[in-house]
């Protein structure tokens, strides 16, 4: 079978490693031929994923086509998906999820409890809204790893908002962020990984480290993977998808956002879980079983993202003592240049106490640094 | 750091596979440009890897080189190594390796535990040896997965020996066989995985599968750890290094051979162990430190052979059942044509209970067939 990606990023990267346990003929697009999935695909076409003709005659190669990023062009999806080409997700769920406000009010449409919101056009239209601050300004296309995401506290941070179409969110107070992945076969049998506990750096607005299954209590458990199942089944669409929740301090649980593809939320799969969310969707897309969402071991998760302050090539400090960590997994990405809080790479940490996971997160978190 | 590896198989697919979690740029040197390494490297050159030019050439490109098979050429290796080129293990090593007969006697030179032996140049001069009977016949050069060895029970079968240089090796009444992989680094620490026991096909001469860690006693285990260091160290080169042993049914244990590289006993580290084989190797290359060698879970690993009578394109019977297995782990190399015996893939299994592993394992055995 022939597969293609979109974008070759360290999702695909990591999905080419993935790839190489099965016998698919793998295909990237992508626009930089220097990028981390390059050199692991059977072919490389360098392109630009959000052209519609270079994603077309990319997709009239392969049998099916899969994303690692929402940025692609839709249109030119739909088209290849009408001849018989297989998209995961389809290219309809890509278009509900990659614009924010066809995505929230996806949400309400379904009764998917997501924190209450107005769509702001221009930038004037917030001060319609005032009596929704604080509140988060979140740009409809075009956002990516907390860019494009803005917090409007007061009527005076109004200006640091969006004067394109946008969406205007209450506040949550959040207690607890979760990730839960849901994977969909062709046949709409799902399964459910356990939910990870995502902790953020609250200047990068980017994750700094996470721990599964995450600390929540059976109730809010049972709750998020009804609801992470039911935004997969309205979705209606195969795939392998990440739905990230917040919890506030009054324990009602809303969802953030849906990430239609493999997700960083899911890089401890690879060593926690019997099947990690890069299998899962080579097994969905090749036809196979669903496989195993267990866990064998608890962990922790740590991006490695670029120090701010330096640009250019990577240079791994605290690399070798990292390295020692007795039950620390290591991933770089392979990307040629480092920039302030760029995904460089990412460490997982396998443990059965909770305490250890995070002392060791925290650990890692101060020695290893991406300068340049 | 640019690295080579001499050969294409799937060591070489799955060593790539790991080489993914770092920032090394690779190099694959194959005969055969559909081999199941060449579409994971940066650069892959097709060419004879027997052959002094091309293994020299290749290897002026590249920092450090490695190799997923002994049977290459030594001598340009020597050359690369005398120019300045890191070799693992070194071309000495190799040397010392690939011929059964040098093997024999680095064994006997440094006292290290193997069967009783004699040299013969061709096959009638086993008629002077028929006290040494039952024995095995191992072909000097060019053996591989159970080729180049032939049992000669009694004078009868005598014809049956090789006419080349090869060892004459009285048969031990095996009661187990298991394997140790030893990991060396530049400074000559070492490493060592817990034993893996192997279960042979009488009639293939080949693995049928192998449990992780082998049941054994800890006065054998400790035994079998110290003998394998040894043969590491006495061959004084940094790499990987896999011993095999036969256990007697006197519970003496003798050295069967070494392999310079990582080794099919190895492949459950990649889900078993917190560092495998293959990121032990990248370890050793890149100047890392040496990893963590213990396991994660016991663990069952079948080889996926080609089935007696099928030639030509694979078809994986029972692959769907096989991937339903809640802790197994499917590896399929991407091998474009099955043959009887064929290395073709393998199936890790993770259970506490060697009780289950075993079950389980017969369970794969039965079900999934390479046809064609």
């Amino acid at each position: 079978m022939k597969v293609g990606i979109l974008g070759g990023g360290q999702l695909g990267r990591m999905l080419l490693q993935a790839a190489a346990n099965y016998t698919v003929e793998t295909f990237v697009l992508e626009r930089d031929n220097n990028c981390p999935a390059a050199h692991l695909c059977h072919h490389f076409v360098q392109g630009d994923i959000t052209d519609y003709n270079t994603v077309y005659q990319f997709g009239k190669q392969v049998d099916a086509l899969t994303i690692e990023i929402e940025a692609v062009n839709v249109a030119a999806l739909e088209q290849l998906e009408a001849e018989g080409v297989q998209i995961y997700p389809s290219p309809n769920a890509i278009k509900t999820i990659k614009n924010k406000i066809i995505q929230k009010e996806f949400y309400r449409q379904h009764q998917i409890p997501t924190a209450p919101f107005v769509i702001t056009n221009i930038l004037n239209e917030v001060f319609q809204h005032t009596h929704f601050l604080p509140a988060v300004h979140k740009i409809g296309e075009g956002g990516y790893d907390g860019r494009g995401v803005q917090i409007i506290r007061n009527e005076k941070e109004i200006e640091q908002g969006f004067n394109d179409p946008a969406v205007l969110e209450k506040m949550i107070t959040i207690d607890k962020e979760i990730a839960i992945i849901v994977a969909r076969n062709q046949h709409g049998e799902t399964a459910v990984y356990p939910p990870a506990e995502m902790i953020f750096d609250q200047v990068l607005n980017i994750l700094e480290y996470q721990i599964t299954p995450a600390r929540i209590n059976r109730d809010l458990l049972w709750k998020a993977e009804a609801i992470a199942i039911k935004v997969v089944q309205e979705l209606n669409s195969a795939g392998l998808f990440a739905i990230e929740f917040l919890i506030d301090k009054q324990q009602e649980i809303w969802v953030n956002e849906t990430a239609p593809r493999v997700h960083n939320s899911g890089h401890h799969t690879i060593e926690a879980s019997y099947c990690s969310q890069y299998d899962m969707l080579w097994r969905i897309i090749l036809g196979y079983p669903l496989g195993n969402t267990k866990l064998i071991c608890p962990s922790a998760m740590i991006n490695i993202l670029g120090e701010p302050g330096y640009n250019g090539t990577p240079i791994y400090q605290g690399l070798q003592d990292t390295l020692k960590t007795e039950q620390a997994f290591v991933h770089l990405y392979g990307k040629h240049s480092t920039k302030p809080g760029r995904k460089m790479g990412h460490v997982t940490l396998l443990a059965k106490e909770e305490g250890e996971l995070i002392y060791q997160a925290h650990k890692i978190k101060q020695k290893l640094k991406v300068i340049a």
